[in-house]
């Protein structure tokens, strides 16, 4: 057996399972629809796709895959809440950017070792991983998937 | 590297997590908070909770470790929606379960091996398991996890 590689496809089905779900969700909005909050006062489904968007395609720095390309995103949809008034794209642009930033990942993930799978990441130090080898960059993906669960949830209440 | 056991690890840290989160959540509420819904119409607080003990005890018989204990709780947590009508437990027995679940499944995950873990469950035929080896017992608990997760997400809406 060999279990780095079955990890690695079992997270990895997990993720991609996750991705699918959220993009035939956002797909079945209308712009006008991704205005509505999952609770009143609380996110637009507009801001968990932002969200998505720029947290997923921080792994490219903390795996220290290359250049992130959706970080101009971080400060209107992760550092600040929801209607922080920062300039925000249009849907258009938004829902072209969740396709291709998960087309980025794919093409770096799908490039992967199961050993560079099971690598520290660049939020860890050596002493961090020495102590707890299983947080690594797959245990990372991982809790991005728990990420993209627990706001679909949220999401389905919109319907 | 002990790869497999890098794997167990790494899944059943984060279903410790979830546990945690979501007890540490039941527990922050009282029993008529209990009686709250997620969202307008939709999932009380207190379904969610027995939803969870029943879905989690399941591994029990899926993983073929011995009797489930919360079985009788499928009808009104699992196979029917919320305001169904049937038989539920109050809700200091419903909390109680859900500690006493806890434990039970913490006692017989204690005792899994790794290759254990990376068997095939009683949910899949051999086939499935010969086609696809990381679909086995630790993706059903990294599935059971993000369940947890999905809900939780619900959850914090009410707050």
């Amino acid at each position: 057996m060999d279990y780095a590689k079955m990890a690695v496809d079992m997270v990895l089905k997990s993720w991609n399972i996750h991705v699918s779900r959220a993009t035939k969700f956002f797909d079945s909005k209308t712009d006008e629809e991704l205005l509505k909050e999952v609770a009143p006062g609380k996110n637009s489904l507009f801001y968990l796709l932002g969200h998505f968007i720029a947290v997923n395609d921080s792994m490219i720095a903390i795996f220290g895959l290359g250049e992130r390309q959706y970080a101009h995103l971080d400060e209107a949809f992760v550092n600040n809440p929801d209607k922080s008034g920062l300039p925000m794209p249009d849907a258009a642009t938004l829902r072209n950017d969740w396709k291709k930033s998960n087309e980025i990942l794919a093409a770096y993930f799908t490039k992967m070792s199961p050993q560079e799978w099971h690598s520290r990441h660049n939020s860890m130090t050596d002493e961090d991983y020495a102590k707890e080898p299983s947080r690594n960059k797959l245990s990372a993906l991982l809790n991005r998937t728990n990420h993209i669960s627990y706001h679909l949830g949220q999401m389905v209440l919109v319907n």
